[in-house]
């Protein structure tokens, strides 16, 4: 189908989900104070669809299919997987900068779940897969992924927590389908999907089998509850002065199964250990990969807020400025250059011919983009001065007692006015000193897995072999 | 006078003066919901005086003077200023990590006034300064300091702004006293002050000699208008879900003076421009000693809770934990060796004989501070985990339909609860994951002064003699 | 014509061409003991073209031209692109991971020149250019290229300076040619090189345009003398202890120009000084992708002495290893991914359409690239101990009084002998603790431009509307 | 005894010590090529001892023993440790820079047997160790201690390796004495010493306690080998290419011990395993602070050439210049606040009174200085440009041919010639781009103990109580 209508998207999420805000049931999500802005976020990824000046990059018509979302193309090529990577950042770039989750995310599961049905050898399992795909697909549903597991003592493996259910399992299977528990924590924008798909966040042993498990389920499945992270973004500055918040954000819940059914139709791993872990890692890769297309964007963000402000500041010819501008250049193309060169150099799978991000690349970009984040933050706030802390409020700037002293003073550059530079640091308050801020941190340094995971899978998967012979070579000894 | 109680600290507060939150009018600073926070966080300081575990520590019987603070003992040697050091450190741990400025600070301007009035050579100057010291110690008083102009276009002067009034300067002087206008941005604790002293910002030239103007006026003078920054903390997350700032926190101020009359007896500088810079950078060694104290104790935070996380989340033996946290005692203790070798190294007032810190070691481990801040709150995000983004609120916790849920799932290490993991993770967000670490950037990144101009300073001022000649005679070459 | 073979490029070099060495002159520098070592390093390009394994990567059969060196061939896609990336990096692996620059960077001036002589719109200047890459192709030539001026004072322009040959200039033209006097600084492998191409090392005003020379000339030319680099790789060490020095080095030279006459079909510029900085600019994106490429091999070297040193050591298992380890991996792959992005995303020359490897990757990896490497380093050393100082000689290995203590004390893991232990250390000490060391040092951060330099062209050149243009419209203020 | 002369020292070693240097038997130290430069730069300091300017701060009259070196006077207080600090300061610059070792390090492990001995509670071990300092210092010995064993796999105890010998150990013991095996890493200038020292490395477990042995000998004791590391810092680039190498630097040796006896009055641990650990960290903490305080003028080295270089190229107002410095400025000051604080306060041994550097400080100091150190020799090579690898040699300066040009063209600021120009250069050479920075890479990184060992020691010892009872309390949750 073609993309539905925002309206129409937004309708379908009156259907009687379990969504808690600070410890109360929310009705409706489209008409709650702070999660509707979640929601209508979600909803301009339908109107960038409809965009007449996006349509062509956002959308595809498959032979088979019919007209669907580009989102959910299968990508065969590099070709296909950079144009993957610029839809991902121009969706971002028109949602203000925040990456717009709902369909990305779902594809990226769905690719992984693909690959892997294929190699599990059976039949009916890729099968049920490719026939969920397509009713994703041909009904253009908004999706969300529930991996991460909220995982008890790190240091235990799912069977060994005291709690049985601090991983997702099955607690019963019959002939109609199974029975699962347990919660996911940190699930991005399972209020604003139609679906949910759920799958295990590690590699598992055979004692763990009844927690290999993936499956899908709607987001008014009966025994789901959703409950919500504080939009502490708005709460705490309020809506003018969350310029960016109070139109664009995402939330993310701790999504709760407590004896949640699921049809065999949807059961996508079951028992299958060993899959478990690739299952996992497939998805991170073509996640991460996702990860550092709109991450680059967002990117964008701080170096435009640094550029403004240091002009506004009268400061945009000192050599600090440059440096720490420099340090955000070097961040957003480290991630650009690798998704492409990540695009450009594919691994494919076998079976399916489904092209694969270079997961070398992916990860490495992932794990720069993790760790120099705070730096990018400091580079900003260094840039912008001590007004990120203190600046006052939109309501100070429209009071008419001190309305006027406030523009008088924030005047900066004579280009510019005083309000105009209070408006722009605000902004930059907003991003770079205040509660969205705190939540980016979290966001930059654990989205798509820490970095000790990372640095983990990285090392044991690189390639030494090259690098060892070259020296045992060289310096006459073995290996 | 012995400390005066906390009760007519505050009561001292209600004088009329002229505060705005948000763009209204604020009646009484003690009772208004989110301000009274800062200022019954700086009445902490008069019971921290009066508890008899610091007693002596904060209490000091000057044979003159009789007892007083001891953050106004004017100190001259080492030990006066260790003793200052460990003063500002147990203080700001009484006040759970948050640094209470509303006597050090004070204290700081007027050690930096007694030296620049000696050193003016202008013996009444000298005993205005005396006078009003006194004044501030018999009266036990509580005290801002405004510094940092609004500054306009950084790349100007004073005298070369478009608008005469973007750095504080004298508009009138008569017989009785001068009168002033302009702005300072980011006076902390203004509100909760009984007096505020303006210093100014920068050296001057001989054409700015109208901003070389350092005074003091009492909180509720006429003309006076103090701008609060929102207290996003705890507007975003709600009282239960800031532990933290609900009880502890300082309000900077954009501080207006719009034609406020000073009288010559409280006016310090007038004129002598070529003092100005002088007094800011004494006022400035002083205050990065203050900073350097206090931030080793907020440190104290970051690494107690990092210890804690990583136990509750039963990953504490594992060796990216140790290296984080490792990072964090580096941050502390450089932190702490440098005040107290600036301590045991002093410079001596000739005229006065008071001990400054020495300024050295003092802007090295203010450079150094600064600098590494955002890594210390990704280090605390990296062991805490995503929760830092994503934790529910209290309000879920206490829910009857989905607490149990919450408690449940939170259960990380089974040596703590799920409601005590997600006690400790709530304190953890606020810090770095909530709207208090976006304010905190901005604290630790250019409270005290700017980076870029700690550099310029510190290269300035120092003694490059002793290694040029060094490598001179070595190379056998000239400097 | 097909690759020359070694012999026949090593005979090449016997012509009278004026090299010294420690103040001598060098009669023969296939014969010279040091510096027959970087002659020979060269002549193993012609050998690497001529070996099967490398022969279709290596050589390209050129319709008009016939056989020829692919380094030489004229890049006109990513396909050519990347295929000059593998080939840098393999015949860089080929000589044990020492860069052999002998045609590459000749081909960087080459297409250079194509470039800008297409560009001056002067359709003799092209011929010529395009004659004289005839010539080198036809010959199979080995090129140097001199770029980077002596320079004097940096604060000063060419024609500023003291010293007017403090820039290569032109003292002299006639109907003949021109005749240039001044010195280039670091001119790498001039002494085994055929031919020498001069180019300009900056941007320049039109009072420089004596300075706006660009054109090539035979190492033997008349005046011309090469001033070599002491190889103190060698000489410090000692054969046996320089594994790789004494097999694989490079030389660079102070490049004097006395007077030397050069032919105007050998002039390739000549006072067009608006073409000085283009000149310089694309010869240097050329030579960074190049930099990019064959760094990422010398980065193999160290990486698999870090994963020897640790498992002989018995250290692999250990987490400071792991993380040394990764800071190199991101070294290396960050310069991969970047070459490859940078190949993949070109720009194409209007005139010409021949394809530039992508500025902006290129001079992010090539920054990131010399920023990084002490660090590198200084990993190595972490991992294999302070033996990198303080190992003692294969003499001492060999000697019958003390041979058998050292082989006995030097084992680690048993896993390997005490000798092999000693032989793996030995190359370690070599890059990492001995006089390559500090050699490689100024190469890394230095070699294909300063840091400095390189980032005032990258913020210069960098696209920063769309960032902007995001934040301006977000927060409704103007650029 | 008064310090003996400079010219009584060197007499003192010709004593037929076993030396060996690239393979072979070295007669006389004092006479050899190399070796002699390091056995005159340890003579240096019996003239800095004698030398007028420096007398009062380098010698100590002892009531008890007379007058006697200062380095070997016990600290009892702050002050003692201050001037420690000092003195091991002058004392490095007047050897150019170059630490000199040969007393310093003898009282760092004389006061650590001191402490141990009486701990011990053995009466006739603390005498003994009484009675052999009184004759180390009665005698104005030159001393050098053997702690770092050769180690075979790290992953393993003494006992549990493949050699016993791997770590140094008792083999035999009679009434007489003892008679010790293995042999020791790293022992710095062991060749210039009258008695060497030998304590054990590490922390050990009742099966080590054959390695728990700590002991002093002869430099000639018979079965004692000393092989030394080749001087590749003037071996490589020549007597006058290394000005500083050639006067001052310091060589460590693989030392051997085949059989060697030692009689009971100089065995200062057997078998007392418990002891070993304490020992081995008391050492370890007096030899750190002298590595702070020595390194604090070596970095002095860099500041100073940084500074002329800047000069020198005519770049001095750059930006970047500025940064580099200031990184060095904070790597020299943070060394030397952190000696003073730990001087400031020292723990006190109980039983003996001994002041011991407050080793928090001490070792983060040297783990912040370790990972440094690279970044200072970057930094260096940045402003100093690409000549620090491609200068040519004296010999060019020097030469009748190419002298002129050489001189001509190394012109910079016409404030200095070329050749001073040259000579500066040319120290930066060596100690940023030659021979000797490959040295100082492992001795910084690895002197005084790796960084994994000095991390993991202080995580283990610092102090977390404060931090985590100020987050428990605020969280209300349990540590």
């Amino acid at each position: 189908m073609a993309s539905r209508t925002s309206l129409e998207y937004l309708e379908s999420l009156k259907d009687g989900r379990a969504v808690y805000y600070r410890g109360r049931r929310v009705d409706d999500v489209t008409k709650h104070e702070f999660l509707s802005i979640a929601v209508k976020h979600a909803a301009m990824l339908y109107e960038f669809k409809r965009d007449g000046k996006f349509s062509e990059m956002a959308n595809y018509s498959d032979p088979d299919i019919g007209l669907m979302s580009m989102f959910y193309k299968i990508p065969k090529s590099s070709e296909d997987l950079l144009k993957r990577h610029e839809l991902i950042k121009e969706s971002t770039r028109y949602c203000n900068g925040i990456f717009n989750i709902i369909q990305a995310i779902g594809s990226d599961a769905l690719f992984s779940l693909l690959i892997t049905s294929a190699k599990s050898g059976d039949s009916v399992l890729r099968q049920r897969v490719q026939k969920y795909y397509r009713y994703v697909v041909e009904n253009d549903l908004a999706m969300a992924v529930a991996q991460t597991d909220v995982k008890g003592d790190r240091s235990l493996r799912p069977h060994e927590q005291a709690d049985p259910d601090l991983y997702v399992r099955v607690v019963e299977s019959n002939s109609d389908g199974i029975v699962v528990c347990g919660a996911k924590a940190h699930t991005t924008q399972s209020i604003a999907a139609n679906e949910i798909i759920f799958i295990p966040t590690r590699a598992m042993v055979e004692k763990d089998k009844d927690y290999a498990v993936a499956f899908a389920i709607p987001a008014n499945a009966r025994g789901l509850k959703l409950v919500c992270r504080p939009v502490q973004e708005v709460e705490g500055l309020g809506t003018d002065d969350a310029p960016l918040s109070s139109k664009n954000l995402e939330i993310e819940t701790l999504t709760i199964l407590d004896h949640v059914f699921v049809p065999w139709e949807r059961v996508f791993l079951f028992q299958d250990w060993k899959l478990a872990g690739e299952l996992a890692n497939t998805f991170a890769t073509y996640h991460r990969f996702t990860a550092i297309s709109y991450r680059s964007v967002m990117a964008e963000l701080f170096i435009g807020a640094a550029r403004l402000a240091a002009r506004y500041n009268g400061i945009d010819a000192a050599p600090h400025v440059r440096d720490d501008i420099i340090e955000m250049i070097l961040y957003k193309e480290i991630l650009d250059m690798a998704a492409k060169a990540a695009a450009h150099h594919p691994l494919f799978d076998d079976r399916t011919g489904i092209a694969i991000p270079n997961p070398l690349y992916t990860n490495i970009a992932k794990l720069y983009s993790n760790k120099q984040f705070p730096n990018i933050v400091g580079a900003l706030v260094d840039i912008a001065g001590g007004l990120t802390s203190t600046l006052p409020t939109t309501d100070d700037l429209n009071s008419p007692e001190i309305g006027t002293y406030v523009s008088k003073y924030l005047q900066g550059s004579t280009r510019y006015s005083g309000e105009q530079r209070f408006k722009l640091m605000r902004l930059i308050r907003e991003i770079a000193g205040g509660p969205m801020t705190g939540y980016l941190m979290g966001l930059f340094i654990h989205a798509e897995g820490s970095m000790a995971a990372s640095k983990i899978a990285l090392y044991r998967d690189y390639k030494f072999e090259r690098a060892e012979e070259l020296v045992s070579k060289l310096a006459g000894v073995p290996i």
